[in-house]
């Protein structure tokens, strides 16, 4: 449908809008199923569920006492004050680790710590702070409380047969927590997303080479490896590959079996951007998806599907890369990884003042490099980090980024902006 | 001078105040300095640098072209319109990936490609959009533009001796681009720290047996093991370690002297506080910092420093041991790691209107465990997870948490609050 879109009535590309561009994007991925693995807690932390995880006990088994005092029967301590105590019977003590013996009868308590079993007969845990022993045996309770007071019962936790963990759930410690409490020790889970990288240009080295007059070490291939590594996905590098159109295709194909993902930048000049446009096209179908965004720094971005994989023509810059593997290629990641609980899409920000006046061009959205620095006790301030989008030491500079948004001009200085963090 | 004031004027232990636990602790650690080891740029995602890394040479190199188009003197172009163009003549080509030859003398131009060095003679690039081909030799541009337009200069991105990366600064995807874009193949960074971690309590057994009636498993160890791994830190689990002092204190020192920081948790008996404060006495100076916080959960938390080991007694209901994990324990880690740039304990978080009334007494912080839910165009709405601290599936269905602080008595419904993610 956009397809017919990409040009406009004079023949001029249509650049589309960033929003647009990335509903469209998870849209076109949203029938492709991504591959489960089984896996132990111990390989579980930030994997993605791949079912809905059910408990298979109560937990905890047995109730417990969430303080230290006497297990009691809440009605014997109603309308106890420390003018008109209660005296209540010590019976028995429950034991770490034991099912209680016994049960405890009207006005008689047992001595309970933190996590003990609560006995039979008993329905509260009276604090050792609201009692004064008397003597060996009895105990004065100085305070009224209800049934259930300071106890966990059984299946508080959670009940058996309830839901545990929704499928799509990045696996965080305390879920972990939560599988091990309850017995589950191997899990069906998301397998990793694979993405495949190349870097083209005649003018770039691998970056542990020396370059000779003319080259440039290769900055795209290990940034974005990285960032892959980041985000839960497995990189493999396919190195730096010709712009020669047969050896780059054949090298693109086979990365595209191989991979969910598929990267490929330096394609800034017209010549590798057409390239890349005949290469996605060639590749399977739908083939390009968006040809460019209304985006600065990252226009030039190719977006395409090629039958099963998702491929991204980067800008050879290395931040215009970053900017569009942070917008794009990171929702492509999160589609094949499985995560479609609807929080995990959510971005924290850190509040921050502009230092200056800020112009940018309406339509198009602007994505500004800042440093933070720290505002005793107001907002942190935030600095645009300012230089081009060739210059990776902008990115590596800037704490983070904040947006205005294609309606807008400009920001006047003092204005409250939102920033991601570049984590 | 805190330890005096563990207890006040009635022998009552005095709760310390959660950001005054903080700085002591920061405060006691700043002396210990952590180890460090050396790494190649394929290892170094996350880790941090151990000292300032200075850039070795200019980044570019040359003096390099950011269009496509043509190499200038940009006083060639001064004054030219589309009405009144100037005239340049095309005397050659920049090859990708080659210095070029000859150099470019007044009224001529050569043609360059995105990334093509910028020839000798010129200081400028024109576009392609804002010239027009008259025949194979000239072309003529409507455009004025000036000296250094679409070119980035030799060291504009770094200059040789300039500081690429600061002392203590975690690396990110791009940090390693930088280095990679500069030769720099091998950087010294902190070793990752080490953390030991123990359980305590005879009712509970290691997660993946069968737990015998009156017993159940254990959920700390394997929280708090993945807690330390999201934070960068190797875990070893000492195990559950039974409450009989000298066979505890024995494993508690060997865990000390094998690592940088121990977590013991299951202490929330007061037997076990009392024998978790003696070990910490024992093992080394200058002993217990922390006794107790005004935090709810996590109130029990005992904090020391054992020669050179943070030690810290947790809370052992879960939720209470992962809110201490996350307020005192992940500072000692930060400390370990090196991480001393001031932006690294920036946290991001997420504004969210809380959906009810919620009380707090004050004196105290509180930290309230919510679920987010999307609300169309406002503010995500901010659910409490209600429950006790002993229930991890709490601390699982939550999104984040947000405080309370000590001088509140609690938010009112629609109150705007700052969520931090639990990731």
């Amino acid at each position: 449908m956009k397809s017919n879109g990409l040009k406009d009535m004079l023949g001029r590309v249509r650049l589309t809008p960033v929003d647009e561009a990335q509903s469209l994007l998870l849209r076109k991925l949203s029938p492709l199923i991504p591959s489960t693995i089984s896996c132990t807690l111990t390989e579980a932390l930030n994997r993605v569920t791949a079912h809905d995880i059910l408990s298979p006990e109560d937990l905890p088994p047995h109730p417990r006492s969430t303080m230290d005092g006497f297990a009691i029967r809440a009605e014997d301590s109603f309308g106890a004050t420390s003018t008109m105590p209660a005296y209540l019977t010590i019976d028995g003590e429950v034991k770490m680790g034991e099912m209680p013996t016994g049960r405890v009868e009207k006005t008689k308590c047992y001595r309970i710590a933190t996590g003990g079993i609560v006995p039979e007969g008993s329905d509260a845990v009276m604090m050792f702070e609201h009692t004064i022993p008397v003597d060996e045996q009895m105990i004065e309770v100085v305070k009224s409380i209800g049934v259930g007071a300071n106890v966990i019962n059984r299946g508080d936790d959670i009940q058996k047969g309830g839901l545990a963990l929704p499928a799509g759930h990045q696996l965080r410690p305390q879920d972990l927590g939560l599988l091990a409490g309850l017995g589950i020790q191997e899990i069906e889970v998301f397998a990793e997303p694979k993405v495949g990288i190349l870097s083209t240009g005649d003018e770039i080295v691998p970056y542990a080479e020396s370059p000779p007059a003319g080259k440039i070490r290769d900055i795209n291939g290990i940034t974005l490896a990285a960032a892959c590594e980041s985000q839960g996905a497995v990189a493999t590098d396919y190195g730096i590959v010709s712009d020669e159109e047969e050896s780059f295709l054949g090298t693109v194909r086979k990365a595209t079996e191989e991979n969910d993902i598929v990267l490929f930048s330096g394609g800034s000049s017209v010549g590798m951007r057409d390239l890349g446009e005949r290469v996605i096209e060639k590749l399977g179908s739908p083939g390009i998806l968006v040809h460019g965004v209304a985006l600065k720094p990252g226009k030039p971005v190719l977006i395409g599907l090629c039958d099963q994989t998702a491929v991204f023509g980067l800008p050879g810059h290395p931040v215009s890369a970053m900017v569009c593997f942070e917008l794009f290629v990171k929702l492509a990641i999160k589609h094949f990884a499985g995560l479609v609980h609807p929080h995990s899409g959510r971005q924290a920000t850190v509040r921050a003042r502009l230092d200056r006046n800020l112009n940018s061009a309406a339509g198009r959205l602007d994505l500004i490099r800042v440093q933070l620095q720290d505002n005793a006790g107001d907002l942190p301030i935030a600095t645009p980090v300012l230089g081009r989008s060739g210059a990776i030491s902008t990115l590596s500079r800037a704490h983070g980024y904040f947006f205005i948004d294609e309606t807008s001009q400009g920001f006047n200085k003092d204005t409250e902006v939102e920033v991601h963090l570049l984590t």
